[in-house]
């Protein structure tokens, strides 16, 4: 049973944790075979060290050195695709075709290549230029970047591969990647690939480094540590709030994506116009990875009525009609378990699925929940728990106030969704829920499921706690991410020489789009001033 | 004695309160005879709710709505100038000539009107449309904005009237200000202003209102309350992290000004080419307005040796020379007595002052004290305590290394300077001090002392914590300070009707920038789109 390296400072050398520990197959529960060590805090903070001096490395480089690491990860990530899906699969048990392979894999190297794009352009760093106070400022790296993965997407949100990666990297930062343990394997060769694309493009040493796990009270030293720039999150909310309030106590950036049912209204006036589809759209929606989605449709509000009811049955049929996926591992079985069980604990009513099973290795039966708007308004915190996974609860008000109560009750999420009519219909209703709803949600969407989410500039990935820590950022989109991971500098009667090149008086690319005096424009600081 | 009245929900009435206090005159330690209430929690409720029916009200409205209330209210202020400089002279101690009436007075109205600019040409809004995938985000206001004021400048960063305040007005957000307790005459003249310009201009009740004080507790629950949109603070400290704390639990954002000592650094060939110069403008920088300040030198660096001595030996007659400015009430005094006893508990010698008294009301002697870089390096966090007021410490390093350590040593600060000589005799060292100063500072001045603060643009009124509790913002210079009162808000083929003006197809404006499809432009959307 191998044991594998971590990391570090430019090297994959042993590490010196004594604890290891193992992926399980989702699929059969078995564990694999290779082991991945627990590091201790000395190791990490050696990672620290190497990424400060990284940092201090590359802090004047040009967009340009950043965009040429991240263009040849991504074809290294390419050339070894065959690999990738092949470790994935094992390790996540989320379908290679199309999911992993051609869904999956594809947006993470376009993700990297518009980060690159990015840092070429510098497109995210607002340089302004105020020529009569003589005073310049622009966004700079912020520092070392510590990224903690998700389980959910081995790739797409990899700690060494991922948007959070790839945005730190395009604002000049070291990224410490902290792997998921659910997907070691992978992550393992997306760091070797990342580490030979550093190597090839004259990254220093400890520019991108490696740990699979660490002890959680070491992770909350690595949060609040004054060498670390920021930090990046995306998992379950529990952990994340541990770093959170470490990161916050020392005034570090804590960029978190936590939970999010993604609420999704189908209007009276849309429903009576098609729910079968809208009923079909649905269960495609969540039961598409499993539900393992961070924008999964998780909470359905329905007017009651003939139409609702006949969406709920065309849902549950659809449902119940499904395979049922395997899940990421026993941890997310049991918390959808344990989110069911709140759930009907609180009064929702089990329409379909609900047990354990259904399927192959860590699974359980695709669930329907259904609660009345007064009792979700009666409990609103835990009907609003996050069963993550392929499972989703309706609540069904009886007028609209009721619908309305039910959305004033909405915690922060990452989308909310509304259908309604083409007539026009729904329309008074509409403008009454969006002015609540806007506020609550980073993504609002029209007739549409929140489970796609495109990679570009004004995506928000993001929305208000305890979706993320905070509703100005977004985790996905380009050049929009790589804003979370830059500090703001101004420069005061800072001699020309020494100014960044970006704040120079000539254009240092010709294009590059600066706010001088006022004016956005791609031309030179007028010479005079 | 005139008991005053709260502004709530578009009126000004008596207070719920039972409590009332007085504000003291700085000059003469006497209370103030007019007496100002201590809201009770259940008003401050009352006022947070109307906050966030103001919000619901403005929601949609153009920024043209905000930009008229901010600049009615400037003409306001510039029209009450007389009554409002003398109001706050009785209260603050500040001069009234320059400071009150031609600096500070003109600097509040100017940003009141460079944020109706902003509000009204939309540059804060980062508006984003991408063709294909159908989707355009913006930043939008992000609810009722509480603004704490300090104590040391009664109008450009008042609760009812400072950046903070323009900034969350301009992005369309109402305003929930707090008085600070030290000046609440001057906060009830600027909110009667303010007042009366939302009355013109049609905003709704409770778009501003006005509490002067309320207990500790309350100020937690105001902070963390659902229906608070962001926090503005600016004043000490340990009332700072408190609130803080609070808000970041529940994942609310919250800006920070809290403290900064601003390093200056005096490199030896600046020093042997002007000492005299440099210890005048380090005397006149540091001693104005009686050294409140947030951007006040506090702390000086140099290198050891005969220039250094002629340096600090200026210095110091200029600090006996001075006359002592009058503080701005006794809390001041005391701390300002306690910050200096601290540095000299840590091994720091007085060379001149350190006593409380030497000229009119609360005061204390024009103070400098001297250590040693090995010391400093010692005990860094207590020897970078702040002493809030007419006082410095100077930091001596024998070499180069001692200098390097004393960077590496310090913790965030709103500026950094560094002088250096002209002869670039000093550029080999000015390049390793800045590799670690620049991410220490939001910003950083050559040959210049950092008192004064442009509202320009490119000003970054902010830095790493405990500056500020983020370092990607700024609290000065517009557009760029309304950010922070603002929400990324996507739409996800959101039907053109209903999508925001400023995100449909026309331009709304004709010279609104917007990202489309990567390209900055004025243009509208392809109608193919």
């Amino acid at each position: 049973m191998k044991k594998h390296l971590v990391l570090i400072d430019g090297q994959w050398r042993q590490s010196a944790g004594q604890q290891y520990f193992q992926a399980v197959n989702p699929k059969t529960k078995e564990a694999l075979p290779e082991q991945y060590p627990v590091s201790p805090w000395s190791e990490v903070e050696e990672v620290i060290a190497a990424a400060a001096r990284a940092a201090e490395t590359v802090r004047s480089w040009p967009g340009s050195r950043f965009a040429e690491f991240l263009e040849a990860y991504a074809d290294l990530i390419d050339q070894r695709s065959g690999e990738l899906v092949e470790m994935a699969q094992l390790e996540t048990a989320l379908p290679a075709v199309p999911r992993l392979k051609d869904v999956e894999l594809p947006r993470t190297t376009n993700q990297l290549r518009q980060a690159a794009k990015s840092a070429r352009d510098g497109s995210w760093i607002e340089a302004t230029v105020d020529t009569a106070a003589n005073i310049r400022s622009m966004l700079a790296p912020i520092g070392p970047v510590a990224v903690f993965g998700p389980n959910n997407f081995p790739y797409a949100y990899n700690g060494a591969a991922g948007g959070d990666f790839a945005s730190a990297v395009a604002a000049g930062n070291p990224v410490i990647a902290k792997g998921h343990s659910s997907h070691p394997g992978t992550t393992r060769l997306l760091a070797e690939a990342a580490h030979q694309a550093a190597t090839a493009t004259g990254m220093p040493n400890g520019f991108v480094q490696l740990i699979y796990r660490m002890g959680h009270a070491d992770g909350v030293k690595l949060a609040s540590h004054h060498s670390v720039g920021a930090i990046g999150y995306t998992g379950a909310r529990s952990a994340g709030l541990v770093l959170k309030e470490a990161a916050d106590k020392v005034g570090k950036p804590i960029y978190l994506e936590l939970s999010s049912i993604n609420p999704v209204y189908m209007l009276p006036g849309a429903l009576a116009e098609k729910s079968a589809t809208l009923a079909e759209q649905f269960a495609g929606s969540c039961l598409a990875g499993t539900g393992q989605f961070c924008t999964n449709p998780g909470l359905i509000i329905l007017m009651a009525g003939p139409h609702a009811e006949e969406f709920i049955k065309q849902a549950v049929e659809k449902f119940k009609a499904a395979p049922v996926g395997t899940l990421l591992g026993e941890g997310v079985q049991k918390n959808l378990q344990a989110g069911i069980a709140e759930l009907a604990d609180h009064g929702a009513t089990v329409l379909t699925g609900g047990s354990v099973g259904g399927g192959a290795g860590f699974c359980c039966q695709n669930t329907l929940l259904r609660v009345k708007a007064k009792q979700f308004v009666g409990a609103p915190e835990a009907l609003q728990t996050e069963a993550f996974g392929n499972s989703s609860l309706i609540v069904v008000a009886d007028d609209e106030a009721e619908m309305l109560a039910v959305t004033r009750c909405l915690e922060g999420n990452l989308t909310g969704s509304i259908y309604s009519a083409a007539d026009g219909s729904d329309d008074a209703l509409y403008n009454k829920i969006v002015l609540l709803l806007r506020q609550k949600v980073g993504r609002l969407l029209n007739d549409k499921m929140p489970t796609g989410v495109a990679v570009v500039a004004a995506m928000n990935h993001g929305g208000p706690f305890p979706a993320t820590g905070h509703p100005g950022f977004t985790a996905v989109g380009f050049p929009t991410s790589i804003r979370r991971f830059a500090m703001l500098q101004s420069y005061d009667a800072v001699r020309p020489n020494r100014l960044p090149a970006v704040l120079q008086n000539k254009n240092p690319t010709g294009t590059l789009w600066r706010r001088i005096d006022g004016n956005l424009t791609q031309a030179d600081v007028p010479a005079t001033s």
